[in-house]
């Protein structure tokens, strides 16, 4: 440690205004994308799916922890997953749930935080992170989620995150950089939705797009301000229990009112209207995990090329699979390629990996074929 | 019950014969071929493998009820099977059921249930059957080994079931049949292996040629003289015992004895030798079920061609599979042709049904790999 600064590994302690800095995982989403690896009661971020021995969620709590104190995490998810998040986190005190008795989409979960945090400590300042994604170059990560406090804490912007594309994909959303503010921040031109692969390759060749990855930081009493003038519905109706949040009666107050906010997104009720949003370029890997491809691009393969998670695979002609299979099973695969074979004990699904999106209709299926079994 | 012939419905208590007739199931065999499926510890007769409800040891008996009193049954099987027989078949007496200490072909087994059959009972006549094939059209099969039985009642013949074949099967052994001795039965002019595809289909079209079903009816005392003649070595051993059969001692003898005797098969040690050996031309269907492909004929087929057992199933664009999964569990399978998916809870299969041929050799790997797990 000698040849480090001062400090440098213990990066918590030496920063004064790490206290006021809080980290908020929306961790409430319920996709279908990876059933039935994810189910209902058990979505994508409660699960090991990449097979490190940590959920989405907790890899998502652990690459903050080096910025942001334990304490200062806040985890907003459904009511009904609260047993799911104390038993991955088990160091939040339960007053670090938010739980949401209804689902009201991005905006409504995020002015709750902010009400919540700026009740409780008036100079908060917060990242906003979705709890399903995945990163690589965690110490890059770690640097520009500094730089991005220390700008938001400087300027009362609305800032997001924007990935350095590294291929046209039209999955993701993109950001259309405008003039800079600092060497890293820009004003935001655009944003757009998911792109044509021509508009895509179009976005990316010039330079000027960047990934939406839809992580954001701002001071709480700035995102406060902006919902008040860009959604003043849900600002009136959190209004309404001005003095509830930070005492107890802040969750009797989110269940009688939480369901009659409304449901909006949060970068097309602020994010697409507000004149202070500011992106900065970020440089560390990101995926939204929003595929079994992308799953199988960011797991480690065999020497055939097949992702083997939780499992024994011994494998004949068979190559370009994801094998996600819980218990240690044995699988044994011959003459297959480009299949994604999931097998959670009750359900077993063989299905090409280029014929993932009919994933969605698979179990539409499968929820009306047997009663909401299985799903 | 009026219009059909007195007695009809209830063919045992009509018949005087019937008492001295028994019926020999060998039970013994641990094929590999069926793998995740069936298992060293529970072999292929043992399981249902066509979804019936029934494992293909129980339809064995079933098959045989009609014609054989339950108390004249005798299933010989290994030690280490004792009790899965005494699960399958409850109505067994435990003297029912013939334990053998060891492994030793099919001459071994058939010679010591002849000498207990005949100790028992001078006048036994015996029909000897594997406990893993299919058999088809059932009342015909009565009627044909009916017919084989009234044959060796009247001759001191080894008769053998020929099944006229349907079409050039390279994976079955044929009987070229001989000068006529009944309308039914004829002298057997040879044994062949199994032929290539040219010869099988030459055996096919000279009609001179059955299947060989490896199911023989002979009387106990007949059986016995070829043995003493053709396989003296296991005459002799046996004999050593000659007063211990049909005692209490009986079983002391054979764990004593029997791994002494040779390992041959009652094919190539006796019935390719004798000149007293015969064979019944039957049509009854039959199946060795010696492979998945014939698990798929044999089995019924959803609209797309698709076989499903013991499963729930949502296929998309999915044909020809067969889906082998136990416990009810849903199977979903998308673009998938001509597979074996064959699920056991600790073991998932995937496999061109072409390609079953190479089970041997996976069972071989798995077996190496995990130390005997999974077999």
């Amino acid at each position: 440690m000698a040849g480090l600064p001062h400090g440098a590994e213990k990066i918590n302690d030496n920063r004064p205004d790490n206290k006021h800095r809080y980290c908020v995982v929306m961790c409430g989403g319920i996709g279908t994308r990876f059933w039935p690896y994810s189910r209902t009661d058990m979505p994508k971020q409660f699960i090991d799916i990449l097979g490190t021995g940590r959920t989405l969620l907790q890899m998502t709590v652990d690459r903050l922890l080096p910025l942001i104190p334990m304490e200062n995490m806040l985890v907003v998810t459904n009511a009904r997953y609260a047993d799911l998040v104390k038993e991955q986190l088990p160091e939040l005190d339960p007053s670090q749930i938010l739980l949401e008795p209804d689902r009201r989409n991005t905006a409504p979960c995020i002015a709750w935080a902010a009400y919540h945090l700026a009740a409780k400590d008036p100079e908060a300042t917060m990242i906003v992170t979705p709890s399903d994604h995945f990163i690589t170059r965690e110490r890059l990560f770690e640097a520009e989620v500094l730089r991005g406090f220390e700008f938001i804490e400087e300027h009362d912007a609305l800032l997001t995150l924007g990935v350095n594309p590294t291929r046209p994909d039209t999955g993701y959303g993109y950001i259309q950089v405008g003039s800079p503010v600092t060497s890293d921040v820009s004003r935001v031109k655009t944003f757009t939705e998911k792109p044509d692969l021509e508009l895509a390759r179009v976005f990316v060749d010039s330079g000027e797009f960047l990934w939406n990855a839809g992580i954001f930081l701002w001071k709480a009493s700035v995102i406060k301000e902006a919902i008040a003038r860009w959604l003043p519905d849900l600002a009136a109706e959190l209004d309404l229990g001005a003095d509830c949040f930070g005492t107890p009666r802040e969750n009797d107050f989110i269940n009688a009112h939480f369901g009659l906010c409304p449901r909006i997104s949060i970068d097309y009720g602020v994010m697409q209207k507000a004149d202070n949003v500011c992106v900065e370029r970020v440089e560390f890997g990101w995926s939204d995990l929003g595929t079994w491809g992308s799953v199988y691009d960011n797991s480690p393969k065999n020497r055939d090329s097949n992702v083997t998670q939780n499992c024994n695979v011994l494998t004949y002609d068979s190559t370009g699979n994801i094998f996600a299979v819980r218990d240690r099973k044995l699988v044994v695969a011959s003459g297959l390629h480009g299949y994604i074979v999931a097998d959670t004990g009750d359900v077993l699904m063989i299905c090409p990996i280029t014929a993932e999106q009919s994933i969605r209709q698979i179990v539409s299926d499968v929820e009306s074929r047997f009663n909401g079994k299985f799903v």
